[in-house]
């Protein structure tokens, strides 16, 4: 008998009929001899409706207040998914955030779980009940409600597997897999069987959005089995998804890049001749960070003449603020001039592969040159190799790595 | 410095833009110099909404369940609340009824409160904290999410001033007190200052439907002064309300009776020619109650020739109902036929003052049959007297008895 612990999300908890489809999901599982504790998300576009609520009392509400009201949408989710699995004749009982009790710090909105009481939960599961805990949320040492920030559920499904020792979490999503790119783009794309936690890290950071990065780090740390599956399938049809694995597969056969990932939501932007001395990337980047901008990759190259060029991605959105604030940056740096794009993208071959094969990244250069494809600047960790490109140039892009790298589907 | 309990109720709590004037009215106590604790109820609609969703996942929802569903619309409105204080520069916290704690009993749906923990609460409070405590909502031993029953929020508030020892637990709605009777029937209606306890609850069953019934049996039985307000009301023109007190007037010119109530929405129901015989009673009741079927009014007259008439009065829309289920039972106990009106109104005469008066029933009969009403059914208390008449002569009863007893408004 193992136990499984499963998440939906807010689209798949969606209407009345949808968290139908859920229990009898469930009650699959559960006719298969499993234990089951499953983690749920509001209803799609609860939480946001709860937000505008506040929003309409505060500009900026109260952090503490705002964890109380918008930890209902989830509340309301395990009550309702509890009542559809016992009118299918199933044993099911919900707990919230308090309830089980996942405890947080108190750091309201986007609270970090500490630890996760599990005994009602095993004793629960021992009688034969179906566990349904409410995602996202959780309580400080005060009693105060915490939530853990947009995705949370997914961590909360992570931790419970983590604190239970489940068998695996399973993550329902809208798609049926993790794909070796966006098949919008490359109708050839593949569902990978399998991929590393390192290399989904990767692929969620640069915009696969399948699962949310700070669950994906927690899995890793405790050595979570982490699957993503379709919550939209036919029961009878369900495939098997894909495992993130954390050994990396010791086949000869494994392929030198896992997939390939991209980013239209970027700008550039580069200080020119910045004097090639200590703390000058502290200078620039300080007031950015301060100004709660994230940025992506950042670049400096070797100086010449005493001075160098500094460049930095961030989100589009942003791309106007952080070009203000290195306008009143310049001066004090003793830069040249400030310039930026904000019609780029990014494109990254990611896969562990890479690390025993020499070469990937001029492949990769050759496949893009040979289509003319002009690269505005590049980074590379250990498994993944990142390009600048003009936006336009994205979807070529895309394809032609696909290719070049063999991930194209079987014909 | 006063403690005063305050609850505001749905429609006092239907929008932002109203969530915003209750903070102003509780910024207004609060500056003078009051502590204060506010229970709310959810936003006006957000409880039905919920059960409709509960509905359309099962038709009859898990109880557990239902109340872990339908508790949040309380625990959005403290949030709310809360903010709205802030935003005036009030220290404000909001509390569950978990977070009290409020225990109760394990009746879902409608569970009994046993015990406040208000340790929190007082420490907030000596703190210069405004307390915002959900309504209607509490936590069983084991921790499951209890709800007190459909306008359980006065309760909560009562127990609350019960526990806290309250000054004074002020119920705002939208009527600016209690009346003598219904001012759309008698525009001479007057707000009484103060109301006795035992004449509010005759009232409220009677149809005054200003508190729940249940609240003011709890604010008898712990002695809190419950007063009822306007939440409509310009804040620098808020009247008095009434004053339910738990001790008879002494003055010598207290008025023999304080109001005139009234209930169209009743059916009555006869059993003709039943053995003048013990057990007859519960067995003609007995199926009813089975059925759920509140009954209001009970009469049974003397019997002649070993036979005696059984009548009693149900909701109207329980009538069709409670005729079949007479239908079933008469041959078993012996009746002669069944019969039924759902035509009919009752109309009451309550007041303390009947006690020291008598005659006063001669009064009330006579004023109504120089109208030429027929009197049904005539029950009395102690300190009311109730008659069932047809139902279109409702209007002219209460101004006929209204005028009679003086309660007109001064000219």
């Amino acid at each position: 008998m193992a136990l499984i612990v499963q998440k939906y999300g807010g689209t798949s908890m969606g209407s009345p009929e949808r968290i139908k489809n859920v229990a009898r999901r469930i009650a699959k599982w559960k006719g298969e001899g499993n234990q089951l504790v499953v983690v749920v998300s509001a209803m799609s576009g609860e939480t946001n409706r709860l937000i505008d609520l506040a929003k309409a009392i505060q500009t900026s509400p109260d952090p503490r207040e705002l964890d109380v009201v918008i930890s209902t949408g989830e509340q309301v989710s395990i009550g309702l998914l509890a009542m559809a699995l016992k009118e299918l004749g199933i044993p099911a009982k919900s707990y919230t955030g308090g309830q089980v009790s996942i405890l947080t710090d108190s750091t309201h909105t986007k609270a970090r779980i500490l630890d996760i009481d599990d005994q009602a939960i095993k004793a629960d599961l021992d009688a034969g009940q179906v566990i349904i805990v409410a995602g996202f949320q959780g309580v400080d040492a005060q009693g105060a409600i915490t939530t853990l920030g947009r995705g949370g559920s997914d961590t909360t499904a992570v931790a419970l597997a983590a604190a239970l020792q489940a068998s695996e979490c399973q993550i329902y999503t809208d798609v049926d897999g993790v794909y070796t790119t966006d098949p919008r783009i490359v109708p050839e794309a593949r569902r990978l069987d399998s991929i590393t936690f390192e290399e989904m890290l990767e692929m969620a950071s640069l915009g696969s959005k399948v699962l949310q990065i700070r669950s994906v780090e927690f899995a890793g740390k405790y050595k979570v089995k982490l699957r993503v599956l379709s919550s939209l399938e036919y029961l009878n049809k369900q495939g098997p998804g894909t495992l993130i694995t954390f050994e990396e597969n010791q086949n000869m056969e494994e392929p030198i890049i896992s997939g390939i990932a991209f980013n239209r939501d970027e700008a550039k932007l580069t200080v020119l001749g910045v004097p090639d001395r200590p703390g000058i990337a502290y200078q620039i980047l300080g007031p950015i960070a301060e100004a709660n901008i994230d940025v992506d990759m950042i670049i400096q190259n070797v100086g010449h003449d005493g001075s160098t060029d500094f460049s930095f991605t961030v989100n589009r959105g942003e791309y106007a603020k952080a070009l203000a604030i290195l306008e009143t940056v310049k001066a004090h740096v003793g830069a040249r001039a400030i310039t930026g794009d904000n019609k780029i993208c990014k494109v990254s071959a990611v896969g562990v592969g890479m690390r025993s094969h020499p070469g990937v990244a001029s492949k990769m250069f050759r496949a893009l040159a040979e289509e003319g494809i002009n690269l505005q600047m590049i980074s590379t960790s250990e498994i993944k190799i990142s390009v600048v490109l003009d936006e336009k140039y994205l979807e070529l892009a895309v394809r032609v790595l696909h290719q070049s790298f063999n991930l194209n589907q079987a014909a």
